[in-house]
């Protein structure tokens, strides 16, 4: 017999009922099989790499022990999942992850049964399998709830949360504490500390006395008085007590990479006749069985196509500067002239940037860890005693301190600035990544001055503008990527709060734009000159306060208004609209009355795929605008002659 | 000498500076002196009353033994904070509090230097005042930071990033645990149980040996190993375990009412030299020292005004149902039909009416804790097997858990119920408690439904609708107070999802409502009439999606469309702008041109008020809406008659 496969205990797995057919020897083979696909299928797509090769045994283990998809398997955070979405009947498309069309990045409900619960956003799992794991109660179904949550992930106060409340219910819920010690950055917090004393102590505990723990615990009352006696104390010193304080039953810490341990120890928690939550401690690798991804310092946490034997990636040459390091490059200047600002992370210190502003500034950078709640209130805190905090977080991520936004930073007008990276459609990543809505529901907000960058020069002016103004609250947006190769200004240049600017002037249609869409507009301007349309263009910088002059005289002046940006309905096309008929200026005014139209992101969300492909989809490039222009002017059969071409 | 003060201490304190010259021996009659005239006050104003009681030994202690205003003192959510009013320069307008006007209910910056940071939601104090202990180490200042926090305020997800990111650094951050084991709601979560255990242990600890608590704080690594031998594990096991995993030195559980055990060690704290936060266990009894309090099983948490004597409440009759418990009987109702209905509140059962659902289905209420985030992600789990949950929130709350209804629910599509109460203005609660942002953060979502109750009776069919409604999530929102006096239905009905509905029939002016500022906007289509304006009323009961053919309708018989909500812009007036400008409907239309406006909250943050002045204020009474529609038809001499009027 001859087989070429490098992948034979593999082929015959089409879904996890083929894997709990095969006996626990094979289990290993099945392991390294399920490691050379991942990084074979991640050297083709890119994407996240080191997450899940860390968790290759317990991915095995989880679905060898539990019955899957009928017991519950939640991956937190979901980019550690591609291993588990190789076992769950998707290893045919694994090599179209994160492409248009192809397998979410993450785990998502849509996609497959064995995906009980859809992430992206770290810390959900633990709530979201308590709330099944309740049902199940409630139902009087047997089945088991297994949540996966790296360290990183817990020191987000959702975790937290979960874990209390679930240590006072009754309800089966299984947590496996997946330690690598390393979630994207270095971890911060004394979480992590903590988790490593516990790892540190004796090594790992072996599976007899792994499977002990369980067995030895008692119920609460005689725990209580037991604890105060010596012998007792000294067998819970080497325990999670933290955890066994929130209620749970702790055990570990077990080697995640030996399934001679996970086995046994995984089973026996399955077994476990006690009601209330488990919590196994397994420590893993990032990276683990890749030679280049544990060398290299991320542990390959996110990457590029690259090349199986050498582990290089294929790096693409940016034809402009990122709009991540053109804000980190302002920044850095910015505090060199001024001792007072202070820049803040929630665990995303390189994805922000801030890495770069650490180099030079490390005792004026914060990184809080998975923790955007306390980020807002932290920097709210520095504000109030003269500092200029500088709160660096993703458009989406932002999402997690809203109320904090609204309650410590607004309400009390306090000058926090918010520098929101990844605003807009993101690609790759897909709808959970996507930064839709942060212009509305920061504009939304009494006392906030809301800006958005049309390019990357415009990015430094908005820097420095943040930095000088010292009145309130004040957010800057910008998107994912890179630049448009604009000219670089030597400085940043304090811009007039709440005054645009006009870039082309025409006299039939006036298009106001708001952030990076601006160079699909130009683009579009010079198109409709062919169609005879004349067409003025205006960069609004401010979603707020708005440039009432500016959009008074646009309505004025033009049979058609125009407002685009990268954002939901109810953002700055409708605070232009709102404020535009207050002001009379959407009033009928005989025959050549003004027509007003808003483009936005549609009201759905985007699955992920290329951002040009996005853009189109959305009709928020150069051909979507022309195409509004015309059919807004009534030209209908041109409108449609565009779409198609 | 005669003198009738009950207050002759307390009569010569203008400012804590007048504290700091008292003996020790005085401050026992300062506190009993300052538990009078809190009662006296709240008996007048009525407010938060039990919180405030609670804390008189412990505010008496903060201020004598810290340098107040120089040190930094925060109350976390601030309603406790009455006591420490009069002491700081207030008490001769404590009589005003919660009144227009008056001194707010929480800590408020722009009132006093002494209140560092503002507060009124729970769980902010530690990020906040890990940020002023951060600037203080950065600007080389030697002052202190005091954070207050309740054991309730614990349990939320914000307080333990704090905590985590506050145990990983070196800042001097005093953080006093107030533990009363009480917050509004018996507490829930495990965080809850573990504090009950380590204050039964063994009661107080004494002065000696909390003194000697912090002195017993060794360099980590030594730490880490003594904690190995017996001995010293003994020791531990009465302490904060888990405080100390944190990163924080831990010194209680000590007496709060006891001031002879409170200075000494909040002036040993004060002087401890290590870097590094503390946390200081202090028990305190909520409502101590009022009989009538102390007995209540509320323990007087907020009240009315009433008689010192007796204690009892003036309580007024309502003139119609309170929303919250149409609410309540109406779930209740649908739930006896349906077992699969299940409802979640983050610690607030009486406050959203769940105590009444709790009484019927006690197995199908989740308390949760201070923990919005946790509970909309908890629902969704509920929700992928199956359940029905009504997730009952404050509008204001649920800023809180906005990530999670963006990424846990909206994404995923999961048919969680969103019962909004207390959305719009709130009253004596002030601009903290108001829900003015809901409309607008959830309509912008994809999936989600938007309902508004127009009165108590479409509550109950709102009710009905978010039951029977299994497609997706769907929010329906409240207001604070009692309903209008509607005839109630004996059966709430299905509403047909995205429809409104017409109430009087006019030509002239359409005014279409959302929520309940429909009564007021039929008053003023009455007092219209008198004005010879001809005005329909429409409520359209959904913000999202939006009656489309309605609205068309509207706009094209009318010469004006006003919009009505009670909420910010953004909202439900700008959807209905941006399609209607969509449709083509805002187009110049001739001689005739429809006329739009859209009324909403002013942008700014209104302060507490009394609810009639408030919409006054906004404009969105009845006669805010007939000046609004004189004015828009070009009458704004009758317009500033009616404003004047």
């Amino acid at each position: 017999m001859t087989t070429s496969s490098k992948t034979p205990l593999l082929d015959t797995i089409a879904s996890p009922a083929d894997l709990r057919q095969l006996m626990e020897a094979d289990l290993a083979q099945v392991a390294d099989e399920l490691r050379t696909e991942t990084i074979s299928a991640v050297s083709v797509t890119g994407g996240h790499l080191g997450a899940g090769l860390g968790v290759v045994e317990l991915t095995v283990a989880l679905h060898y022990v539990f019955d899957t998809p009928r017991d519950r398997l939640i991956w937190d955070v979901g980019h550690q999942a591609y291993p588990h979405k190789i076992l769950t009947g998707r290893r045919d498309r694994i090599r179209t992850l994160r492409r248009g069309g192809g397998l979410s990045g993450f785990t998502k409900r849509s996609e497959s049964e064995y995906d009980p619960f859809g992430a992206a956003h770290s810390s959900t799992s633990i709530s979201a399998g308590l709330g099944m794991a309740v049902a199940n109660t409630l139902a009087g179904q047997k089945s088991n709830v297994v949540a996966v949550i790296g360290d990183g992930a817990m020191s987000a106060g959702m975790a937290y949360e979960a874990m209390n409340n679930a240590g006072a219910m009754h309800s089966r819920l299984i947590v496996i504490l997946n330690d690598n010690e390393m979630s994207i950055a270095p971890p911060a917090g004394a979480l992590s500390a903590y988790l490593a004393r516990l790892v540190s102590g004796g090594a790992y505990r072996s599976v007899r006395e792994a499977v002990k723990q369980l067995g030895r615990h008692l119920p609460r009352f005689v725990y209580d008085r037991a604890r105060k006696t010596e012998e007792f104390a000294r067998n819970f010193w080497a325990g999670g007590t933290m955890f066994e304080e929130l209620g749970f039953y702790y055990v570990g810490p077990i080697d995640g990479h030996n399934l001679d341990h996970l086995l046994p120890v995984l089973k026996n928690v399955r077994d476990f006749k006690e009601t209330g939550p488990i919590l196994v401690h397994v420590v893993t690798q990032k990276g683990k069985g890749y030679g280049p991804a544990e060398a290299s310092s991320d542990k390959y946490h996110g990457v590029n196509m690259f090349d199986v034997v050498t582990g290089k990636q294929v790096k693409p040459k940016p034809n402009a500067p990122l709009y991540t390091n053109v804000f980190a490059d302002a920044l850095v200047k910015a505090a060199q002239k001024d001792d007072k600002i202070v820049a803040i992370t929630a665990a995303m210190p390189s994805g922000t940037g801030l890495d770069i502003f650490q180099k030079t500034f490390p005792e004026r950078t914060f990184d809080v860890g998975i923790a955007e709640q306390h980020a807002v209130t932290f920097a709210a805190g520095l504000a109030t005693e003269g500092f200029k905090p500088f709160c660096a977080i993703y458009s989406t991520f932002l999402q997690r301190g809203y109320d904090q936004i609204v309650h410590d930073v607004a309400i009390q007008n306090l000058p926090v600035r918010f520098a929101i990276d990844r605003a807009g459609l993101v690609g790759a990543d897909g709808a959970t990544h996507a930064g839709s809505f942060d212009i509305s529901f920061l504009g939304i907000l009494p006392n906030l001055v809301v800006m958005a960058a049309a390019d990357e020069a415009e990015l430094v002016h908005m820097v420095a503008t943040a930095a000088a103004y010292d009145e309130g609250p004040i957010a800057l947006r910008y998107p994912r990527g890179e630049g448009v190769g604009v000219e670089m200004p030597a400085e940043g240049e304090i811009l007039e709060i709440g005054r645009g600017r006009i870039l082309r002037e025409g006299n039939m249609v006036a298009i106001l734009s708001l952030g990076t869409r601006l160079a699909e507009v130009l683009k579009a301007a010079e198109d409709l000159a062919g169609y005879g349309v004349s067409t003025t263009v205006a960069d609004a910088r401010f979603a707020k306060p708005l440039d009432v002059e500016l959009l008074l005289r646009l309505a004025a002046n033009h049979e058609v208004l125009i407002t685009i940006e990268e954002g939901s309905v109810g953002g700055f096309g409708s605070f232009v609209m709102q404020t535009l008929a207050e002001e009379g200026a959407l009033d009928g005014r005989g025959a050549r009355g003004l027509k007003v139209r808003s483009m936005v992101l549609p009201d759905r969300f985007l699955d992920h795929d290329k951002p040009e492909k996005l853009y189109a989809h959305a009709g928020l490039d150069a051909k979507g605008v022309v195409a509004k222009v015309l059919a807004t002017l009534g030209r209908d059969a041109d409108a449609v002659k565009v779409m198609i071409a």
